[in-house]
């Protein structure tokens, strides 16, 4: 299959939401127009993001919305149960942990880490924290797909060569520092205080 | 000034953290190939990026980490303090109200909001929680400059809205939900469930 643009994958995921809430409240089909106008965008819009990968409207009578959402769920990866560990129990690192929204999306939270004998051992949400040097030896065992760091800046490379060391392939980062990883390891950042950057960049530079 | 590309902004908040600490360091002066190496780029990049707010280098002695970084922090609207409200007190809201990260760059968090009666009144570091019914009142004589949005998805366009009225005119929404805001509010949203989702996508459709 092609690439799909980033963009078009955020905006894939929230159509998502919308038909899941069509489902619910039983609905069979709906309208690119319904579609987009939940979403923010445009009917053309949303045509052309779902032409990408198939037919699945009839004109006049709109989208399917099962039909629909099971394929932007198998184009999403959330058919499956994604198994998740989290590495760091600070705030941020505790907040990921009992997030309600990764659970519903099929995110299992096998077990979270860190290194400060005060946190070890306590639990969150039902997941106690352990030792961050059981990681190798653990992700050996549980083979997780996905890690989140929430650590310090300045702890998070050997951390993330301790993963990649121990065979995880994909890193979702809260750390505030540039990673590095091999090619075949797949690496996002959310760095909120960029995000209040950014947000703050555009505050004092508005065209008004 | 001509509006920066986003990407180039959040490159500027890499380049100005390494500035930052290489000045604690006693550095004075630092090469474009430093810079790179630092913030995952190439030197011709860096140069690309900075040449566009004049001119700060000298061939071959490289750039004054001071001057540099003062005029990054002015770009970047950085030079001041940002007032912060945060409405929402759940666990992505405490872990906002307590992050270091925030004070660090300036960002100020004023006062902090929930419609639970349980948590109103209790304090996340230092900063006491309010009865979210006092949000305009508060927004009227406090004056934030940003609202933080952590709430459930299905009450954060009220409250947008209610934040809009008040004459808030910047937004970091936290909640899964897709907002409207009129012309002149900056709203941009984090949602970690979405990176996660853009993760599983990269992760099912890796070309290896």
């Amino acid at each position: 299959m092609k690439h799909i643009a980033e963009s078009t994958v955020r905006r894939l995921s929230r159509y998502l939401r919308f038909l899941e809430d069509f489902e619910a409240q039983g609905h069979q089909t709906i309208s690119s127009g319904a579609l987009a106008a939940q979403g923010g965008t445009t009917s053309a819009q949303v045509r052309k993001d779902l032409s990408f990968f198939g037919s699945f409207g009839k004109r006049g009578l709109g989208y399917s919305v099962s039909a629909l959402s099971t394929r932007i769920r198998e184009i999403l990866g959330l058919g499956r149960t994604w198994n998740v560990i989290i590495v760091g129990a600070g705030k941020i690192g505790a907040a990921l942990a009992q997030y309600r929204g990764f659970r519903d999306r099929g995110f299992h939270v096998m077990s979270v880490y860190d290194a400060d004998p005060a946190r070890i051992g306590r639990a969150l949400d039902g997941v106690i924290i352990r030792d961050q040097k059981e990681l190798e030896s653990d992700i050996a065992r549980l083979k997780p797909d996905i890690a989140l760091l929430a650590v310090p800046g300045d702890v998070a490379q050997p951390l993330v060569d301790r993963l990649v060391k121990s065979g995880v392939r994909a890193i979702l980062n809260f750390a505030p520092a540039p990673l590095q990883v091999p090619e075949h390891v797949t690496l996002r950042s959310v760095n909120m205080a960029l995000e209040l950057e950014i947000l703050s960049y555009e505050l004092v530079n508005k065209r008004t």
